[in-house]
């Protein structure tokens, strides 16, 4: 088969730091051309909106949305009627409704939409998995603690209505929790922390449960200095698993787990290739739902004015 | 056919003015028991827990639930798990993840679960459906203002998280919209204005559009004295549509339209027994959706202290 012929869009950070390294590595794509309204990519035509680089590089297949996610319905749309396959960053949309019309417009298209979650193609996620197939958890502690100002500087839209303030790193750690279980969860009660002059949360106290009485408990803080924390702990009959970093470590009773080193791109990138060759869309909204269901369920706490 | 025997959960304002003459007047139904912290159905046997209730009277087939949404889980999933037909009056749960999770069981038991919306049973809703199916609309303009001390005296469960607080009442007109529109419908943006003693919303402004650029302007309000409105303005090429009183009356350019003086719980349980005798669910989250994502996507603003 012949490589995916691919355009970028939204040439910012995550674009620049993952996406164009991973499909650099990966033969299954062909990158042609970048569509961003500041920024474009050494040595490939640059255009400043996806319906011109659509229509001046009509020999593109499919693209990869790496823009705020209050941007991305527009965009998605333009390409699932141009008939090109479409790969979303996370999260996949500013509302649940929307991401629901995409992926139902996908389906009516016959394109592939792929609604990427790289938290889960961390190395462990998969051994956790399997895991809790075999040994049922019995307590499950998130604790996912960063600081904004390390990891976001500059990036205004995170802290705009729809851009999920915390929960932009926190939904990783939903994506992997929501991947992880045997059981569907669902929120039983929350506190979300805003500052006073931000629309955006800054933390957030989540206890979520399972149709047995499971207890998630998950922590979400933006204050973080010192010691970052992007921990899940996962206590069964048989052990207690502790993942740390982002997924790329994993303790069972102290003992480090072997891990494979494969990076969370290029496992999306390929995934993505299987499902354009195979068809497929794999459009699961249950990380952003659980976010909706916080912001709806969840107590609001005002805490103190927060300054980049 | 024989009649279907029901128990019925949450003995409050909504189930003894709206489920019980609903159900005496319907021959479908028998209805054996109640089970209800407080309360009880006049002549028949009351328990305190659905649990009980289902112990002690096995022959019921099918629950109607009008508790509190926050509680309406564990009692959807001990009668689904215990084989019942399950009715779940509005909003289905106090997340979207719970009543997902729900749908799921009842798949898997083979049994039906109705998530009702009694707004679209309003004489109106199918009238203007069709009409719109014919004369696509330009704009919608939802207007429901209410007073909350008139129609929600002493239910101090709106006001908590979960309660959806203004959304109660404004998730009846979302149902309406939802059903009638020809095309799926998305929140751009949203003011979402809570008393700063109160943990629930007592009005909103939200403004969805769809995939074509549709405008929708929905108002909720809860501090509306005098008249009252529950009204659904809308323009299409063929004329103006105002529908009124909360879909029991409907003018096509000022002139009234002839509309059936059906009420909504009698066709709410027709259309239960319908599910139940086919073997069906109905199960249709997106009121709940956009609630969920006005909550997520919306800015708050901070109001004057609420007192009832």
């Amino acid at each position: 088969m012949s490589a995916i012929k691919l355009g970028i869009v939204g040439v910012g950070k995550i674009a620049t730091d993952q996406h164009l390294p991973a499909i650099a590595a990966n033969g299954d794509f062909q990158l042609l051309a970048s569509a961003s309204r500041n920024a474009t990519v050494p040595g490939l035509p640059g255009f400043t909106s996806i319906d011109e680089m659509l229509a001046q590089q009509p020999d593109i297949e499919a693209v990869a949305l790496c823009m705020p996610p209050q941007h991305r319905y527009q965009a998605a749309r333009a390409a699932l009627l141009a008939g090109k396959h479409v790969f979303m960053e996370k999260p996949p949309g500013a509302t649940l409704s929307e991401v629901e019309d995409l992926d139902q417009l996908a389906q009516s298209r016959g394109v592939t939409l792929f609604a990427s979650w790289h938290s889960r193609h961390a190395p462990a996620v998969q051994v956790i998995k399997a895991f809790l197939a075999k040994h049922a958890p019995r307590q499950v502690h998130v604790i996912w603690k960063e600081d904004v100002r390390h990891w976001h500087p500059g990036q205004e839209w995170i802290w705009e209505a729809g851009g999920l303030g915390v929960f932009d790193p926190g939904i990783n750690a939903l994506s992997i929790v929501t991947e992880i279980l045997p059981t569907a969860m669902f929120l039983k009660s929350g506190v979300l922390e805003f500052p006073a002059n931000r629309d955006a949360p800054i933390a957030a106290d989540l206890r979520f449960t399972d149709a047995n009485g499971l207890d998630v408990h998950a922590e979400f803080d933006w204050r973080q200095t010192g010691k970052q924390s992007w921990d899940i702990i996962i206590t069964t009959e048989a052990g207690v698993l502790r993942m740390a970093d982002g997924g790329a470590k994993l303790w069972l009773d102290d003992v480090a787990q072997e891990l494979g080193d494969e990076g969370e791109y290029p496992s999306l990138y390929r995934h993505f290739a299987a499902l354009v060759q195979n068809g497929k869309s794999d459009v699961d909204l249950s990380p952003l739902r659980h976010v909706a269901d916080a912001f709806m369920l969840g107590k609001r706490k005002a805490v103190e004015d927060f300054h980049s």
